[in-house]
């Protein structure tokens, strides 16, 4: 092998052979290729090359408390002397519930899983199994994990997305049964009125209405008040459940970003940041609801189990987490958030560039675009979009040091203060000043 | 509360008010309520009242080292210390896929994810994103997780499973879409004639054809070796793929059940004892196949991603757990379990009852026919027997403390010796005994 060839390229030239494409998920893949972590903690990660880089990704939002957060890691280890899985029930798993059931008004009942995927693809069936029909309805755009009826739509483009009159239900993997596209309807987010269109069509086959309260990949604007109401009164009206897939938006809030509406969701899903850095996965809500997952029902109507859900390691890791978001965590957070994205703006203006953000709570997105998109539609990137933040992210990355979620989002940790904010800020002044001409060509077009 | 109730009484009061059910995790319940671990080591688990049981179920399966394995323990620790998840690729992912690799055959490349319902989801799309086709076979009553499609006629029952000839696709949860069990072929398993003629019939669809290599709720009797080559035939005359779930079964051989068979499975579905106590899944298989996967391609066929996936804690865990279990120590243990099934015989002999033995490598099954079942048909246990079962494990629980799996089944793990063998062996005596007359009367009708 070549002597130029960096720690990281080396071993990316051997995961080639053993991992397909080189990685084990899409998200740290990297051109020309990945680096490799060596160790973190806080907001620094270390990768082999000796590069720290400042981590404005968290592990795809789920680190609140940055790395190795000391609580967490005395607790887990305390933990990982008593076993870190049991086919016995453990203490822990009733505490965290006790704490989840006690912090958000709308969960009444919760079951532990293994992951986002495994939480959303559990409240969708426990929709079905609830109401007894086979649809249901997400938002064009919307990121819900790998369940292949969740992900109906996740990528659609101009050139499959059909009107928005009646958005096409357009599959994500190549050979999904057409039949899970048939039973998955499209709403365009934030517009009532399309949607009311849309879902009267189908009220008597839908299940849930799935909201994901500030979606990511819609463009990270939060749901309004008056969407969000319009649609829980449909599914009264119509004998369907709205549920809320806050697996990215817990953190929003202390009880989630659901706290921000005056109706409630019937099912909430969880993941990420309640599992403090473990494979973590939930889903809670009403207790009518939560009863087809119940094993005393002499009629089960959903047989559920896990071989890890709710292991004590997780529940150890989490619960400690969450005691420590506490309600002033959680204002803290947000406030520093809210000075970050103060001082970039105050640097998009310095500049003059057309860039806009979006987000809520301690999570916000950039926008290559003078005002902030209001649909999915509007914040779809085209190639040459993709490309030139892309460039961004490189700058930031190779350049700055910082690392960000490859939508140019970032999701801030607890341990962050205002030298990391500083850091972020100076960053973006450079790399948006060395690539302004190219943001203000793509806005001409 | 009264002064009666023990401590984990009084706890599953409590959960109730919160979990729905008051468990995670079906597998944890237990009439009238199941017992919270305290701590666990090796093949040890101690509740919070104090009782030690001797654990033959080792969290489903999950535990190859049994409880708080050293290795494990001081391998996580020190990985804990240097962050639990990244953005960033890392290498102890490299160095288990490495391993994996090399340890089977058909493994020409892999992808990690966090439980074996993700591992088998993904095999699954894996498989239809590569044929472009909708449908998958699989067997009769198999377990492969809470993927709705993977989970038709798991629990199939003679009131629903129709004639053999062509078994019905029975949906498990409640609100299934009818299109889901559409999509889902279900043959007969280790027969050979009536599965190729029901594949026949809907040859031009089938994606892959789903075998688990010793399937647990089958019966758990190894397919046989004509059975796996008429369908490896069947798939290379018919353009699908056959693929295993050795989600379970990876234990029974060094290189997994499929070592048993001359030919091998084009991708297979690893989870449980790979995570070394911690949530993991895993696809791999052959290289043109996992291509789908690869974020490199143009036309990337199969987009997939996971926050927890191939988390270096799993990593190091399962890891550490499969470097223990190498080919000395995976012939050790299942020369003990051969030895546990032959005291157990011995004991039926004994007693002259009408039980019977089915397993391979490390896990056995007991069923309370005289022969084997050959079938899922045949393993069918109906609510009689099923309560003679539970009173079987209950006399095995409170009475000689001793848990196994609610299968009436035991996985042993490594650091088991002859004195928990005896323990199980004079257990089950004793056990048997109680019940003979039960026991004798179920098989007289
Ligand atoms: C809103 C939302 N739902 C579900 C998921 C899936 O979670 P996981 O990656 O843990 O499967 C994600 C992950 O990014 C998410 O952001
Ligand atoms: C054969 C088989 N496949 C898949 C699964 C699902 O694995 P998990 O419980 O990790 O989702 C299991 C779990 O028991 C299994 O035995």
């Amino acid at each position: 092998m070549s002597q130029k060839l960096s720690n990281s390229e080396k071993l990316y030239r051997q995961a080639q052979k053993v991992l397909s494409g080189g990685v084990s998920r899409n998200t740290v893949f990297r051109q020309p290729y990945p680096n490799y972590a060596n160790t973190a903690s806080g907001c620094y990660i270390t990768d082999i090359e000796g590069t720290v880089r400042t981590d404005f990704a968290n592990n795809m939002a789920a680190l609140i408390h940055g790395h190795s957060f000391p609580p967490i890691v005395d607790a887990v280890i305390s933990q990982l002397k008593k076993g870190t899985a049991y086919t016995l029930a453990s203490e822990i798993e009733l505490s965290f519930a006790k704490h989840l059931i006690k912090r958000v008004q709308s969960f009444e009942r919760i079951r532990f899983v293994n992951s986002g995927t495994e939480a959303v693809m559990a409240m969708i069936k426990a929709s079905r199994a609830y109401t007894g029909r086979a649809k249901i309805a997400k938002a064009e755009g919307s990121y819900h994990g790998t369940y292949d009826f969740a992900e109906v739509s996740q990528t659609a483009n101009p050139s499959n997305w059909g009107n928005i009159d009646n958005p096409s239900s357009v599959p994500l993997a190549h050979g999904t049964p057409p039949c899970v596209s048939n039973d998955v309807v499209i709403y365009p987010y934030n517009d009532v009125e399309r949607t009311l269109a849309i879902l009267d069509k189908q009220a008597a086959d839908i299940a849930c209405v799935i909201i994901d309260p500030v979606p990511h990949r819609v463009g990270m604007v939060p749901g309004n008040q008056e969407f969000v109401e319009a649609v829980y009164n449909w599914t009264r009206e119509n004998g369907a459940l709205m549920v809320f897939d806050e697996v990215i938006t817990f953190r929003v809030k202390y009880g989630g970003a659901q706290e921000n509406y005056k109706v409630s969701p019937d099912l909430t899903s969880l993941g990420k940041i309640i599992g403090g850095g473990f494979p973590v996965g939930a889903v809670a809500g009403r207790e009518e609801v939560m009863k087809v997952f119940d094993p005393h029902e002499k009629n089960l109507l959903l047989p559920h189990s896990g071989t890890f859900s709710a292991n004590p390691i997780t529940m150890t890791a989490g619960y400690t987490a969450m005691q420590y978001f506490d309600k002033k965590a959680v204002t803290k957070l947000n406030r520093i958030t809210d000075g970050a994205i103060g001082q970039i703006r105050e640097v998009i203006k310095l500049l003059d560039i057309p860039v806009s953000i979006t987000g809520a709570g301690s999570m916000f997105r950039m926008h290559l675009r003078p005002t902030p998109p209001n649909t999915y539609r509007e914040a779809y990137e085209n190639q040459e979009v993709k490309k030139l933040i892309n460039e961004l992210l490189d700058y930031m990355y190779y350049k700055e040091n910082i690392l960000m979620i490859n939508t140019f989002s970032c999701m801030l940790s607890t341990v962050m203060t205002q030298k990391e904010i500083d850091q972020l800020t100076e960053g973006l002044y450079r790399a948006f000043k060395a690539l302004k001409p190219k943001i203000e060509k793509l806005n001409k077009i």
